[in-house]
């Protein structure tokens, strides 16, 4: 048996919760946090406490770890590395989108189409081919817009996550099928990411350093000012 | 909007929730609470904070009533009329197996069999049908064998609750086709008593005492000791 403590906080909700195999020990999910930096690791505290465990109990630290809210997946990693330094315990970094189609694994035969709002016309998204068992991953994990998603398959969706009702609209206004994942399922939570790290070979755990798939708002603006820069260099 | 503080303790999990309509403002899960009597309240009590909610700001308590542990039935019937009658709240009682049904209320078309062991031979059982968005109730709650329950129907059915793997070893033994819930659904939480709870007309709220459906231990061996005294008496 692998006991893990999982943390997720890569879009508004955030989670904590720990698993002994596929078994659902606790979790605590709160949808209404305003600020995760101030939440998250009292919750995974308190919860660890209400099992009647600490921290040395736990064998594996599991964390989404992006696609998402920039400033969000960088407070779950910092959460999970202050956790792994301080009770010397390995981590695993999960996609968000994997975890997230977890939740609709038992959905067989559905195509899940795993997918966040991104802003600026885009979503993050992945597809996932629910076997009823485990989600069969279909594509890496990227950045895209609706219409580019929505090219790709006349399949009917079974939409999962943050821009699930964003991808509704637009599959409504192009007479296109598809199923609204409801809302016990819809989200992403601590659970999916225990799931995910799970099932990852001890070998080929991943780091769990933030992937925010495009660059940071900060960044954008930083190129922009340098290549207006080199331009006015230039002449 | 219609915002419902749940809280369910009758089985070896325990859990509270807030949901404001269908969505999932907090969760928070334990089932490895060694006490519910010392864990409900308290997770009630924390998870609100940790929403920036107070009782002032729920509009109704809804609470699973049974069937379920006896111990565990009455530790939330007393936290709910707590609650209700501190801060002067309109409850509603709701059936723990109505409450699971509502977990698996999207895999439309299934026969759910909500299944709860009751130990001495039988099980607490109601069926539903999932029609897409909610389970549609097609027996009363009952307590009865797993041969009578499974001699009811040929039907595959989905089965949901801590007597689900009782049931499918049953059926694997007979032959029989059967879905079993995977873990992220297979048991009820407050999640669902809120959801069973919100569509109850307000004019047909169900009390929140207790539902035992069999009489409990102690009244078993006072019946059983009154029924040998008469017969002593007349011998």
């Amino acid at each position: 048996m692998i006991r893990i403590l999982a943390l997720d906080a890569s879009a508004k909700a955030a989670s904590a919760a720990v698993c002994e195999d596929e078994k659902c020990v606790a979790l605590y999910y709160q949808n209404s946090a305003p600020v995760h930096s101030v939440t998250l690791l009292p919750m995974a505290e308190e919860m660890l406490g209400g099992c009647g465990l600490s921290l040395s109990d736990i064998d594996l630290i599991a964390v989404s770890r992006g696609p998402g809210s920039f400033t969000g997946l960088r407070i779950a990693a910092a959460a999970a590395k202050g956790l792994m330094w301080g009770a010397d315990k390995p981590g695993c970094g999960v996609s968000t989108l994997e975890a997230m189609a977890w939740q609709a694994a038992h959905m067989k035969g559905s195509l899940i189409c795993c997918v966040m709002d991104a802003r600026r016309g885009e979503v993050y998204n992945a597809l996932f081919r629910a076997d009823g068992a485990r989600p069969l991953r279909l594509c890496p994990d990227r950045a895209l817009s609706l219409d580019a998603l929505l090219d790709e398959t006349d399949e009917p969706l079974l939409l999962i996550g943050d821009g699930a009702e964003l991808c509704a609209a637009e599959m409504t206004r192009r007479g296109r099928a598809f199923t609204l994942a409801p809302e016990n399922i819809r989200h992403q939570n601590a659970y999916g990411v225990a799931m995910a790290a799970l099932h990852v070979p001890e070998d080929r755990r991943e780091s769990t350093d933030p992937v925010y798939l495009r660059l940071s708002q900060a960044e954008r603006e930083r190129n922009a000012r340098l290549a207006a820069e080199k331009n006015n260099s230039r002449k």
